[in-house]
């Protein structure tokens, strides 16, 4: 099925002034509210086009926040040559040992490994491909995995580093069992899609009338999961929490977002000052490097019906990996473009699976819920099996500037019916909001000037 | 004393091609035999320079291995504006807070945060910072560090995510009491110099003949320490060891190093079958994200006799904190270029001596000597006051490019005496290696044209 040599691989630094103007100012002064300050949500996007006659090209990105997405953009062009001339056959035939060959070129491991701006950016170069493989196959992206022989999954993820907890026979097994009642899950998916919820209506700072107003909309919308950020200021924190677990009242699904904010000692201390208003998770209580802190923080706040989630930072599977044997947390957060792309994450919901912590992904940001759905999509059909105490982050924003957009009916992801890993932007879009020449960035920046 | 507003920065590649001819293949195509297979040691070289009138420039570096330099420049020049056109005294007045500002950059921290690329260029630019310092102090940065005032001292750390085993009073404590013998520490540095141990004499796929060859020469050098690779072949390793330990006798130290060569389950049983040959240490088992692995393997090894040694890869001080709180370390690897500089470093070598771990820093490569030394000719003087199972690693590699490299006598480092951190390479050298346009690099490229 597959075919093509990789003939061209482009790169380009697309970002939206998300930090400018009212649009900003609502939206994104709160979206990263502690560590975040004023972010243009941006992408590397990369283009994979191949000498095969079909035409088709894989789409991949990854998601930045304005400044520093060169520094990917040039990592990027840095793994290029591991792809140029290669066939496609080849890679998707030995994934594994290409994966292994991004993540190990003997000069650019040193400045990773397989963490920060060179993991990154094979995250962007690998979702293209997975987007290509989809294409060329004519499903998308969580109909391939979904498809797909249990034996050739497994192939193609790297298990080094991780056999301690996930040799690739248990892999095998839980996808192999994974194959029961899988039609009924898919069938359940394309009518009722995956449970999301929503980081839209309690950012920080926001007055009284502002969220009671926003999560009014949000619940005749018919949500009913809310994220709250938190950890700014603790006064602050239980005015907005007790006017929201007001509003959803006592049985909706309230959570906490501290984005990384605490040394371990103030997050038990803080949140042990929000646990009356009885929060699922808190969210990122501190550092994504810090196992064993969450681990601590798990164990005081566990007896207060409070889990911890974290993952959106965690930078590779070898992090995950250790968070579920410290039970450092209750909720696992996996990210699409932080992680090497499917690859990895395949190999992070599989443990979770053998650790029975449930994924609820990080998306948001741009491009993030287009390309997580699958994922969880998959997660959903052939490995979890169980949507206790699961759901997708969801956040409504810049999904106009893609090609297949996200489609969310009755507060769940609906399963994207086109080719591909939805990862392909609109052109015009793309070129509008290129760095720094782009029109948009053309006048912000002259207007910065004068 | 500190004075001058930065009026430039500007970065360079520099890379000395270390991977071609007889040169490469001897020392370093066994120096990173395993992970890092024909590395071009190289620097992202940073210089400073203010608008004072002593004419004074600040040079730092990091340490990369060829391709992704440039990466690393590219961060680096993302990173300027945080310091162009501030005043040095700014700066190094409240330097926790300038680290804070470098490394939590609102848009620059999705990229890391401090770990990988962005992290690398911290510590470019920071040992900048702390050479112009020394320099302007008219001081070796270890004489700067070792005169200087505690508070003040502390106030240049980043307690951040390591409250839980580091409070600034703590650290405040162990200084003041480092000052208890101070002078005779130093007198004793002068004196006779930090112990070095050799990793020049023992790669992987060295002939017999050879071998031996290297180890007499080293023998006869004064040299009593030596660290040997293994890893790759369980036979081919204790053919090695054996003949070094023979070499060597009983008496002296020997240590492996396996490049994270292996899984966990991997790295207990391969030096179980090593042990006979009495390692003081085995270093870089495994991944070095890999906390509780790095534990498991202490647990099994220590009884052996064999302890656990890691850190040239450990992205920052929150990693190596859960390195010390869960035991998983007995000699602990600093490196001055992975860290954020000497800020970071500091914070880590407290934190062990809070643990009573002993530091060993990691060296070689291009300019890692240089400027280590500084730090742990400071640890002993002013922070452990033990050279109990401490070492420094040496490498006699590149230091000719460098305008104050290092002094060894009788295997040990003699401190630096020029005022500054080490870092200032030979202008020559710089412009004859710069990548792709020096002189160097230009007859290399057109040879692999033609």
């Amino acid at each position: 099925m597959v075919r093509g040599r990789i003939s061209r691989l482009s790169v380009r630094d697309v970002r939206f002034p998300t930090s400018l103007g009212g649009h900003g100012s609502d939206a994104m002064g709160g979206a990263f509210p502690l560590q975040h300050t004023d972010p243009d949500y941006s992408a590397a996007y990369v283009v994979l086009e191949t000498d095969a006659e079909d035409g088709l090209k894989g789409y991949g990105i990854t998601f930045t926040l304005g400044k520093g997405t060169e520094v990917v953009v040039c990592a990027v062009n840095a793994l290029a040559p591991h792809l140029l001339n290669k066939d496609l056959g080849d890679i998707v035939g030995d994934f594994r040992g290409f994966y292994r060959q991004l993540t190990s070129d003997g000069q650019l491991r040193w400045i990773g490994p397989e963490k920060g701006v060179v993991h990154l950016a094979t995250a962007a170069v690998l979702n293209a491909v997975w987007d290509l493989w989809a294409k060329q196959e004519g499903k998308p992206l969580w109909k391939l995995l979904v498809d797909m022989d249990p034996r050739k999954l497994v192939s193609c993820l790297d298990f080094r580093y991780i056999t301690d907890v996930l040799t690739e026979e248990e892999a095998y097994e839980i996808l192999r069992k994974g194959q029961v009642g899988k039609k009924e899950r898919e069938e359940q998916m394309l009518a009722h899609g995956y449970p999301a919820y929503t980081t839209s209506c309690a950012w920080l700072g926001y007055s009284d009338a502002t969220l009671k107003q926003l999560c009014s909309k949000a619940l005749e919308d018919g949500w009913t999961r809310f994220k709250v950020k938190v950890g700014a200021d603790l006064q602050d924190d239980i005015r907005r929490c007790r006017l929201i677990r007001n509003m959803i009242g006592p049985e909706k699904t309230l959570m906490m977002d501290a984005n990384q904010r605490w040394d371990v000692p103030e997050a038990v201390e803080w949140m042990a000052k929000l646990a009356e208003f009885k929060p699922l998770w808190i969210e990122e209580p501190t550092s994504p490097d810090d196992i064993l802190g969450h681990a601590t923080i798990s164990k005081a706040l566990v007896p207060l019906g409070i889990g911890v989630a974290t993952g959106e930072q965690c930078h590779n599977r070898v992090i995950f990996k250790q968070l579920l044997q410290a039970k450092a947390l209750q909720f696992l957060q996996i990210d699409s473009c932080r992680l090497g792309s499917v690859n990895e994450n395949l190999s992070v919901l599989l443990m979770a699976k053998k650790f029975d912590i449930p994924v609820c992904p990080h998306a948001g940001g741009v491009g993030l819920c287009e390309l997580v759905q699958h994922l969880i999509i998959f997660d959903f059909i052939s490995v979890s099996a169980s949507l206790k105490d699961r759901m997708c982050e969801y956040v409504d924003h810049l999904h106009e500037h893609f090609k297949y957009p996200v489609i969310i009916k009755k507060a769940s992801y609906m399963p994207p019916k086109d080719a591909g890993y939805s990862t392909e932007m609109k052109e015009e879009s793309v070129k509008k909001h290129q760095y720094p020449d782009g029109e948009v960035w053309e006048k912000l920046l002259a207007a910065q000037v004068n």
